[in-house]
């Protein structure tokens, strides 16, 4: 049995841009409505055309989980990216892998995100699902509605305890 | 000149269904993530494939303005719909008129969203650009890019005064 504690690092676009898109309002923007309205343009690449695939839009509820984390699997949407962003500033935590067919524990990184900063997994890449922390926190999310078989998980081997160091 | 007062009536799903959609949580959800997470899933038609347009994610921080609210015109989106879910949960006004040529002052329709509530507007129907209330408030949007010409503005009449009654 081996233990591996996975290091949270702060999420920027920089760090994450192996796996997607951080949308944030920190950049630039467009003005709008006669002056009254700051428009934050184009802030993820969405991707979801693959098989006739059409965009949707949905509210995720997720439950904080028992600290420390302990990491069972990851899921990876092999048709489509998947955006994420809180709602009521509420950070959360982000575990990704990159697209591969197996995921080695060495390729696991993990990012706080504030509740600022939403996040848009690239299509097949890894990412555990959504990891609250203190409370209960909303999430919109975009992602791809259509046929076909868009989510698969890959579980960690028993012998490996895998946990979130936060 | 006249003056005309439009009122304000809650924002319910049944009301505002010749515009658009409501996107709320009142709803059912689906089960996700080893149960740590409800999905409601597809709360918004969003419909932007017109001329080979693709779906975009953007953020608009909106101010206030000045009340009693002075309405000099509304918009529309003749290629796509568009969908706004504010963050932080902040109330805010939204002031539509159903999809014609020309908006006739008492197709004018007003209601308060409350902070959990998003709003998607169907093609074509007229809106006033974002109300937000007290504060500036930011919302997630999802619209369509790509090119021909999205936005078509209606100004009223300047012999008649508009204003929200709240």
């Amino acid at each position: 049995m081996s233990n591996i504690s996975v290091k949270v690092k702060p999420l920027t676009a920089e760090a994450f841009e192996p796996y997607g898109d951080v949308i944030h309002t920190d950049g630039g923007y467009l003005e709008i409505n006669q002056g009254t309205c700051k428009r934050f343009h184009d802030l993820a690449s969405i991707d979801i055309d693959e098989n006739a695939g059409r965009p949707i839009l949905n509210i995720f509820s997720a439950t904080p989980r028992p600290r420390p984390i302990a990491v069972k699997l990851l899921e990876r949407h092999p048709l489509s990216s998947q955006a994420f962003f809180p709602l009521e500033n509420k950070p959360y935590l982000v575990l990704v892998a990159a697209a591969s067919e197996k995921i080695e524990v060495a390729a696991l990184h993990a990012f706080l995100a504030n509740g600022r900063q939403g996040v848009n997994y690239r299509r097949g890449v890894w990412h555990h699902p959504l990891l609250a922390l203190d409370k209960e926190t909303d999430f919109i999310v975009v992602d791809r509605g259509g046929d076909g078989e868009n989510c698969n998980e890959f579980h960690f081997p028993e012998d490996i305890n895998i946990s979130i160091d936060y």
